[in-house]
């Protein structure tokens, strides 16, 4: 089953067809009904909407209201109820918006969920444990390390790159170009983030 | 002297008169001129503007031309500059934009310029080693581990929190509201990345 999560940056620039189960996270699940589109389920403290606009929210699917005093975010609750229910989870949203520390909070997430994928018109971010074939639908391809990556080597990229070890926090591997189809990434161990993405011209 | 590098992104609100030296993080150069700010000095491969669009730049200040294909980011050659110069450097913008995985590549360069400041209209992220007061003219601050921050005590915040270690990866300290003047972030040891935002409404 393919779970979408709805956040509030979400623009519903992408096809929801594809997902069988919609949660609306905290003031996403407005804005979803606001685009009309049905969530299977909204979850959230709700403290980013009024009284009336969580009655709405009430009114069109199942809510689970969360506590506001707790440690973890709304966004970690939901994500908790969806890896329940499926391995096959994708954050939409959740990158831009003003407040730039849920970004880095939702990369945290990868660390206790290595499956998720986190998707916008613009990007999509991943982490893989395996070797890879990029799509080549993203012109941009970037490399971090969640943790060491041992003997990176990227094939049919703008940038090859043979047995690199990838350190945290070395940005060494940003914005490569993918050639050719059939690029691959490999590495013999670790935890690699990748970040997908588009011009932004 | 305080060092300010302007980013793509920046949107020219803040109060620039405390600056000593503006660096223009190459297309950041161009859009300090159609926003009548001077640079002393741009820096970039110049990848992301026209010939012509190089050619004012090159007119309106000195610039330093870093070839296309290097191993540092245009952002990482500035800061490099920059912190050659002074130990206070702030990154104006480099916040926000389409392409993610810039934002997370400058969060990367906190592991090497520990001094580093990052700030747009809404955001204020740096990291610290001692003990320190938050000012209040920010609401919400959230910390992250850099690496492991041992004993990390919260006071004069709504959320209180005594001796707890902070791992990375680890966003239980996000969004907690500065409530106090007289608050304090203290812990034993490690390095602790702080985000101070305000409301996003």
């Amino acid at each position: 089953m393919k779970i979408g999560l709805i956040m509030q940056d979400f623009k519903f620039n992408i096809n929801l067809n594809d997902f069988d189960f919609l949660i609306g996270v905290d003031r996403g699940a407005l804005i979803a009904y606001q685009n009309n589109i049905y969530v299977n389920l909204a979850i959230g403290d709700f403290d980013s909407v009024t009284k009336d606009e969580l009655i709405l929210i009430q009114e069109k699917s199942k809510v689970i209201k969360l506590n506001p005093i707790k440690d973890l975010t709304d966004t970690a609750d939901a994500l908790k109820y969806a890896f329940k229910l499926s391995n096959d989870v994708t954050m939409l949203g959740g990158i831009e918006g003003k407040r730039i520390e849920h970004f880095i909070a939702n990369l945290c997430l990868f660390k206790e969920y290595p499956l998720l994928k986190i998707e916008n018109e613009n990007s999509l971010i991943f982490c893989i444990k395996k070797p890879i074939r990029l799509p080549i639908k993203y012109k941009f391809a970037s490399f971090f390390a969640l943790n060491t990556v041992k003997s990176l080597c990227l094939k049919g990229f703008k940038y090859e790159l043979a047995n690199y070890d990838l350190e945290l926090y070395d940005s060494l591997c940003i914005s490569n170009e993918i050639i050719c189809c059939d690029n691959l990434v490999s590495f013999k161990e670790g935890l690699l983030l990748i970040i997908l993405s588009n011009d932004d011209h």
